[in-house]
């Protein structure tokens, strides 16, 4: 009855950024869209003395014999302190018996990595099958995980990074022309950047729209995964509005705390979720010219699939 | 960053039920009452699969460095497999930078303590100050846990214990005589048990009531724990709406999961909250004669104050 304790550093040995955990995190869409999922809505607190929150989030998938709890914070005084902003741990439940089986002191890695790879599974199906340059609005954790993601599913030629700072804008360019070995160009303004690239990744906790409508172009494909909180957005209304495919990874955590808040029933209406695609159900982009936009708020079932498939590779090194 | 992962055992040699946990749970309580407590709904995951469900609670306390999440679960077929029904952890975060301190793995023990210790409370304030005999409905685990704590608040005689299973409620009797070297004896029927009683504990997961209104007697008070779901129930409501003093630990979850669902704005509208009693702004009992009844639902907010006072004699140890 004593829980496996994993630490971050074994966690990181044992999954990595790869076509594996990329399926992993495709098959929890479809598991949400085949209705195998109970996922409750996200359990948010306010830490006033941080200031900072924290989001609790699970799932249940019928069929897996375990599923995760995963406690994720974000605490905006860290970086003063020399601390990363965000946080987080996930716990291993039976789903035969609720007892403990792990728990995995990931630091937020699984988190990074399974929100990565949400971001790759929305390009694979709705970016356009010719991607030279990929573009990214924000020079932080996530800014690098997507990017590296969309390795595994698009062979692009160049990055185009924007950020309000613009020595991390300048930072975040220098160690990824290493890592990517890919050129890494600053861009001067979020415009410059939407002309000069087919797949956009948008990674700001933003609560002013940072794209607006009428930068975009046909055969853009933008992925929000900014956006988890009812006061963020990262996108102008009109670029829902005006897309030819809309997807959002829940609808209904998306009209709550993603960008499809407030929006008219018009849009809703015709929003997918990726899971409807991922499962075959529904056609990703259809045409090399359409416009596709994905917003990610992040699901629990997200962190089922990543803290089991874990742990089954930790069990297969034993 | 590495979090100190806390054993059962180490946790039960820390913290006992003593007065100085009372006071701890009390305080929980009142602040509450002093609005220095954010407290979102419970989590609640049901998982087919065990059948069994998974609660989750959160609490953070304006002025405490630290705060939990509590992972509770029931799975109901553990027991043909000979494993307790219920389980659980705690996690402990910091509340100024998010960061997990410790994972306290309690097996469920913190949270029957800080069940208990909530009935203590109830008691401390609503029972008549001269109680003979202590009733307990359910022969499981809270049936002990809650009859010890109110050992902490009232110097009773003897205690009577009702179970639908005859079998288990003469094994809690044996059990019990010996732990409080007081008489232990099993009533025939729920009305036996509450005409020999003035002090009434239910600890039952009963969907249907298992106390009726025309068994109350002048001086009763009774504390309700069992119910923590929509489906449960332990209590005929008449017996709320005829109560001189009605307690829930919190009324908006008391009315969702608690005795107080579909109960009348006549009966809500006069309901306290247990805070309210502890802070001192409103009274407990006042009169001998008086009937009162407590709810309780069990809180976020116990949680966040038995976690964090477990932490502070573990540290005080080392």
């Amino acid at each position: 009855m004593t829980p496996l304790v994993v630490t971050e550093e074994q966690l990181r040995s044992a999954v990595r950024m790869d076509a594996d955990a990329l399926a992993v995190v495709e098959d929890a869409f479809t598991w949400l869209a085949q209705g195998k999922v109970t996922m409750p809505p996200v359990l948010h607190v306010d830490v006033e003395a941080g200031p900072g929150e924290v989001d609790i989030k699970t799932a249940y998938v019928d069929g897996l014999t375990s599923f995760a709890v995963k406690v994720a914070s974000g605490f905006f005084g860290n970086a003063k302190l020399g601390l990363p902003t965000g946080s987080g741990m996930m716990i291993v439940l039976s789903a035969e018996t609720g007892f403990c089986e792990a728990v995995l002191l990931d630091n937020g890695y699984l988190t990074d990595l399974r929100t990565a790879l949400a971001g790759a599974v929305a390009a694979k199906h709705l970016a356009p099958d010719a991607v030279d340059a990929v573009g990214v609005i924000g020079a932080g954790v996530q800014a690098r995980y997507q990017v590296e993601a969309l390795q595994l599913v698009r062979d692009f030629n160049s990055v185009n990074v924007f950020a309000r700072n613009r020595s991390q804008a300048e930072e975040y360019a220098t160690d990824m022309r290493d890592r990517l070995e890919k050129p890494v160009v600053v861009s001067e303004t979020p415009a410059a950047l939407l002309a000069a690239s087919q797949l956009v990744v948008t990674t700001t906790p933003a609560r002013e729209p940072v794209l607006r409508s009428d930068w975009i172009h046909p055969g853009l494909h933008i992925t929000a995964m900014g956006s988890d909180h009812p006061a963020k957005r990262e996108l102008d209304p009109q670029i829902l509005s005006s897309a030819d495919v809309l997807v959002a990874d829940r609808l209904s955590q998306s009209v709550r705390i993603g960008e499809l808040r407030d929006a008219d029933d018009s849009v809703t209406s015709r929003a997918l979720e990726l899971g409807e695609i991922t499962s075959g159900a529904e056609p990703g982009r259809t045409d090399p010219e359409q416009v596709t936009v994905c917003d990610l708020t992040g699901l629990g079932v997200q962190d089922t699939a990543i803290a089991t498939y874990a742990l089954s590779r930790l069990e297969e090194r034993r």
